[in-house]
């Protein structure tokens, strides 16, 4: 297992451009926080898909580090994502996510996906990563 | 419907900051392309998740709008994402669409992920859009 | 809205060959069974995988009618299923629904599948329903 | 590989009671066709999702066991549907998969579900199946 400090500091050196932020990792869950800035939006004033994708699989990512430990290698195989109500413009999305199962070769979760601050769903994303073989200790 | 030309031209003007060019667009069916550079990169040297969705969202979005006309609160309700291959680190990210239906509210259609020029699929998407009523004349 | 007695019995009349029993309808959320006898369980002595989905499809479909009455022609658009773990070939499958958004045409929901008593998720769905145009008063 | 008369044997071994037939397995596709009776219809005289859900599951399993062999604990992972168009109540649905690979542990492919004799693809799936470790020789 890793704490949520390694794993933001993974983050932030492998992926030095990603505009997610870890907030919370660990006990089979994780929330993070994605920027949303002019670069984020799309017509209509609301933010793009792309971002709440990309939050979705990060949150995923950091709550199966925080299961397995820093294991670069664990790849997403799949992702499924609904998509519900528009998002706020000038609010970060927040994903908080739950792992369903983490098994020897893959692991299971879901993230349900707010602008922060506000209660309803936007989003809701299902998916599916694999973990090399060996990497659980 | 509309042609490639105005699609592009609608795509330039309203998303300013994307980084996928309109390939085809006509005839159920659409191609794009996502420029990839160090942004687009992951640890590992390759393509990151959501560059691979943003390209499919786009070309599902495109292949809709050759089809009902410049309508742009066309939007996605649900996508669905297989990642199998890696992409290669040097080569844009293509995206073929093909739709399956294209009713009164709804449009669903596949997308197949290439790294350009190479024969395998990289990731497969299936999405679905809902048309604003009485957006088809 | 519809009573959890009113949806029993409509499912009863229009699917006299189901196998699943609704046991909770109602607040954006329902609970259903499916028995599990010979036809339902496949080699190595677990449930079929149709199985699990129909019992997710049930009560994504008993969720929604308890929200919008009884309106048959509500239909399936999308489904989205994981699979987890083994079920037990001797207990029911039960299946919670919790719906995420019940729009004016389109209705999102999870389900968790259980082995009925025992603790794990089997399986995971997440689907939408496409509301007929005028069916919510 | 496995011939086609191989895995029809089988499937009618292990799953006596299926309404499902192999027509075709090889190349990293297979096609089925599931009977289509009173059990299998819905209020609104049409084919019930679950026919289709079966039919989808069986198209993939047929197709990889034609890759690598009667390997029975090859288990689905997820699977994605969309429908689309509602299956005539008086033909039987058939199932073309192609697969669209085929690894050492995951195998993914499509499903295009169709009303027999009939040109408009009622349903789409994509699927993922895991192989157990060792069974590809």
């Amino acid at each position: 297992m890793s704490s949520k400090q390694e794993i933001a500091a993974f983050i932030a050196r492998e992926f030095p451009q990603t505009r997610v932020q870890v907030l919370e990792a660990g006990g089979m869950a994780a929330t993070v926080a994605h920027e949303v800035g002019p670069d984020e939006l799309r017509p209509g004033g609301t933010v793009s898909g792309p971002v709440m994708m990309a939050t979705a699989d990060v949150a995923l990512y950091v709550a199966i580090l925080g299961e397995i430990g820093i294991v670069p290698l664990t790849v997403t195989t799949s992702l499924n994502f609904n998509f519900m109500r528009k998002p706020s413009a000038d609010r970060r999305i927040v994903g908080i996510c739950k792992l369903m199962k983490v098994g020897r070769t893959l692991a299971v979760g879901e993230v349900a996906l707010y602008s922060e601050g506000l209660p309803e769903m936007v989003a809701h994303a299902v998916g599916t990563y694999a973990i090399p073989p060996g990497a659980r200790s």
